[in-house]
């Protein structure tokens, strides 16, 4: 495990009295031990790393991890009550936003003498700020989507529908080397622009309908998110008004980025120069979120999150405005917080583009 | 709601004595529903459906469903906490394989007069069996996932490698309309194929290989799920004895499905034959698992399976035999269960190709 993931674990298990921490999650487990299948719990104490899987990965598990005991089981609730006896442990702290109720209860069953500690504020920071070989993973997931749209653009046309040209970019960030989609796209045109998740439809791209391209690819476990609107035929001035409206909330929340300033005040810069312009209404969710192993993940940046930034984060900004029945517009671009300021990962230029 | 389906719910509240059914897993919302977005809640009661979602899905909730009330919310615990309280409930079921821990506390916390009944066992009945419509989704999915693979075997020669073989059939998945795949496509060749979960890598396929393709397509909702392996040039005698051992053991499986058939006998039938011809320690998994809505579900059918077959199941039956360094053999079809016995929806026959 690499040294500052370790010192997080041990420093969790100091400030909260724990002896070990079970991790359930996928997105963690892959943080801490490396392994990538799609099923495997560890049990991490002060001496010990174990990882306990199936018989389907008992041999990648090997292959994938360093220093860890590899425990393979039948059953997942007995496997992990086996290797915690033979620890001499009180208290073990849980993922308890992601352990289910029965394998909770499974487990406070058949652990007479150690107490699981539910864990959630405590364990969100812990892929928060990005390493550096975490940030080149990312942005080779933006390289690979961005490539990939952009070979695409002859697609955007009238008369082509929205899911056909999904699919186009789809595939090409396939054969460009992504192991998957972070999300499905979302091609969302005309008035189907006002649903903020407009998942890509059978609707043909018109004239005059301006069209929120909502795309990520994934490369080596991390996540791209990015959306660029575009204006298929000339604009007209209410869409440039209200394209250049969010395109300066967008510039402004990024211009006030710096370790230090609390994640609502990012929000409200964005938020609040909507509102001076008449749109506050059409502004409905939080500003941007965390991109890592998790497409969404910490922080959140949004009007009701507590903290600060800080240098090493990775998150998106995208505000956007929805009018029903007219459309709307979003531009979302993936931000590294560094000492100076932000670097915007994304390197698709967000001036409105016309086709 | 379907007639059936709200009498399953109504039978599940009066045997286990509760006001309630809480639905938080996005199948079962589906299921009774007829939502298709990421994130709701259903709070089924003798005499209210309750809908409980986001700002980002109230209009689609509004659409897809019939005689739910549609309650967005801004947090969902105190969404679901809202609707709870205009009901008089005492006892309200959860699906504990599913809430997480955090969920069940919040709730149990903020909810003085409502208990929360952890259900596990008393709904895995709630899909088991497929009606009309959920068996024309699941014979338009596996005609989209056969056709794309059918109209690629050209790409089954020596020097494409797996990924690309597996891209190709994916891509056209999505052409011939799927909504997404139903699993990441295995394509197992040569030494490979002794992994039961080997997903498409970079080797090149090789002249004498044997190679597993498990795959699938997603339509409205419903999976498909099947397994060809062929074989690339002339099979060897060891390499024909083998398929043809796992042929009949598939043969003997579904030979022997009719209702009231306890699952185990099913799974015997196929183990029992592997085992007699001297393989019996290189088939590990079970023989098979329904196929709906999840691409995984109820029934299982295993060796430690309890329960017997019912008219109206849909399952895989996929026995394999994988040796280590040699490869492997998987046939896998879909089988629906009719008074008669089995009808396998599956359509590609399973004699060995060889290409």
């Amino acid at each position: 495990m690499k040294k500052q993931r370790y010192k997080w674990v041990m420093d969790l298990l100091v400030d909260n009295d724990l002896q070990a921490f079970l991790v359930t999650s996928l997105e963690n487990v892959r943080y801490f031990s490396g392994f990538t299948g799609s099923d495997a719990t560890l049990l991490l104490t002060k001496n010990e790393k174990y990882l306990m899987t199936d018989s389907r990965y008992t041999t990648q598990a090997k292959n994938e991890t360093r220093g860890y005991r590899v425990v393979e089981y039948v059953k997942k609730v007995m496997g992990i009550v086996d290797v915690i006896s033979t620890q001499h442990v009180d208290r073990i702290g849980i993922e308890s936003q992601h352990m289910t109720y029965a394998l909770f209860s499974d487990l406070t069953a058949k652990l007479d003498k150690t107490q699981l500690v539910p864990l959630d504020e405590e364990i969100r920071t812990a892929r928060i700020k990005k390493d550096a070989s975490e940030i080149r993973s990312l942005r080779k997931a933006i390289a690979i989507a961005e490539k990939a749209l952009e070979s695409n653009m002859d697609h955007i046309k009238p008369g082509i529908n929205e899911r056909d040209l999904a699919q186009e970019v789809e595939f090409e960030m396939r054969r460009l080397g992504a192991e998957s989609l972070a999300f499905d796209t979302i091609v969302a045109s005309g008035y189907r622009g006002s649903l903020p998740h407009g998942r890509a439809s059978g609707k043909k791209l018109n004239k005059g309908d301006l069209i929120v391209i909502d795309f990520g690819a994934r490369y080596n476990g991390y996540h791209s998110d990015e959306t660029c609107t575009v204006c298929l035929g000339r604009p007209t001035k209410e869409q440039r008004t209200i394209y250049s409206i969010v395109k300066e909330a967008h510039d402004r929340a990024i211009s006030s980025i710096r370790p230090g300033i609390p994640f609502q005040d990012i929000d409200r810069t964005a938020r609040q120069y909507i509102k001076e312009k008449g749109y506050g209404q059409h502004f409905g969710h939080g500003l941007g979120h965390g991109v890592g192993l998790a497409v969404h993940e910490e922080p959140r940046v949004s009007f009701d999150t507590a903290g600060v930034l800080q240098t090493g984060m990775v998150f998106t900004v995208e505000p956007g405005i929805y009018i029903p029945d007219w459309g709307g517009v979003r531009i979302e671009d993936m931000v590294l917080v560094k000492p100076e300021g932000a670097e915007v990962l994304t390197q698709i230029d967000k001036e409105i583009k016309v086709f």
